[in-house]
């Protein structure tokens, strides 16, 4: 099994994430650090922030080597994005070249009330230069339901939206890992 | 031309799909039923609640076969599911290895709302386990949408929102057969 | 770089495309003007409303040509549709043969507000056929996005919605120019 689980900024999926860790066998494998830590190794880039200076045919070898490491594992949770917002618009986080390799089983989307989410990255000190709405935010998670929906015809795999209620993390954590088992 | 014609239950399918049936020569045909006489015909299974038993590998071997037999046939309505709720989440009714064989022409939607969806099934005894709330069947109703739309862009097939007005079932089926001939 | 720009029918699509062309060395090229000439070429028909009566497999092949001679230029604008309201239902526009010839590098969607989009249409002597009413345009919008997203999957394009507000063309045409260099 390869779950994905992905969620906007600021949802509250990193503190999901290590609960769902302390109750499963599962990895947990953020697809962004694997991309990175196969490029480093190859010496293609020293930093993290590079990727993207990187030009697109290579970014897209880097996915798919990414993508296909993981497509070999089992018992693996996937930290990714179903859409990331660029300087022009949304970008799939799971092109056709990525979620055919990856042959994900199951989708988690965890979601909240935008207004939420907006305070959340407000207290966020790292997020400084984030600037969207409550609307982009909105607009964010209902696209990226969209791309759940589209992807998940591509390996059949199951497609779960999940309220990440504040200060909840341990029970969402649960009901992943409930459904997980099912 | 084949036709998918999908809705959650309680929408009112079943009764659409009589009156379509007095009105067009199109054979209609239930996918998991046919799924399931396949696998009856080679001894897999006896009865259909097995289906969800067998291994996912032999299950989309099945759908294969089912989708590869409707491919073949002209003048037929395809009585299935966009998306499937099961307790890990929505399960595509038309993965990619069956939306390829079936070469769908066109997709018929109903839909109702989802209050009056929720009281059909409150009167249907054979639905007792049923514990969507209306909410869910809202959004059920709004996954669909985005399958039927992703759905379509394999084939090319049309993509019709049908609105299923309660007591309405043979005028609905007469725009359904009306649109077929178009 | 191949971009798509699309909108419904009243977004005031042409008014952008027209101060877009004034800003960039892009060509823009309209898919269905494409289509036709390429079918005018080989003596296939002599008018542009003709290409419906064509048989499915014939459009089909003449949407193919188009695509891959577009997919072969280089900065280039097609003005299309992410979905075309016809009498059976959406149709979509760029179905897989198309969206995987075309290759495109980023999708932007045009959007107003659905009862501006019905006062534009009313005010168009050219358009009066035309019944969509103000919840089917809303309808139509939502469907297009969720086509644009997607599509987007096929070439990982980038997805951008633009509020077209009325009397704004220049600084929307601004806005698409602006992403297009990042």
């Amino acid at each position: 099994m390869r779950v994905v689980i992905a969620g906007v900024a600021g949802v509250g999926k990193s503190t999901v994430l290590k609960s769902v860790e302390k109750l499963t066998s599962y990895d947990i494998i953020n697809f962004g650090t694997l991309m990175f830590e196969m490029a480093k190794e190859i010496k293609l880039i020293e930093s993290r922030d590079e990727i993207r200076r990187l030009n697109v045919d290579t970014q897209i070898n880097l996915q798919k080597k990414a993508a296909a490491a993981i497509g070999q594992m089992d018992n693996v949770i996937i930290d990714t994005h179903m859409a990331i917002r660029g300087p022009r618009g949304f970008l799939p986080g799971l092109p056709e070249w990525v979620i055919r390799e990856l042959k994900v089983s199951a989708f988690f989307l965890l979601e909240a009330d935008p207004v939420e989410i907006r305070k959340r990255r407000n207290n966020d000190p790292s997020r400084l230069r984030d600037e969207e709405s409550v609307q982009d935010i909105e607009m964010h998670q209902t696209v990226n339901r969209s791309y759940a929906v589209s992807y998940s015809i591509f390996t059949g795999a199951t497609v779960s939206f999940i309220d990440n209620l504040p200060g909840l993390a341990d029970e969402v954590a649960e009901k992943i890992v409930e459904r997980l088992s099912k």
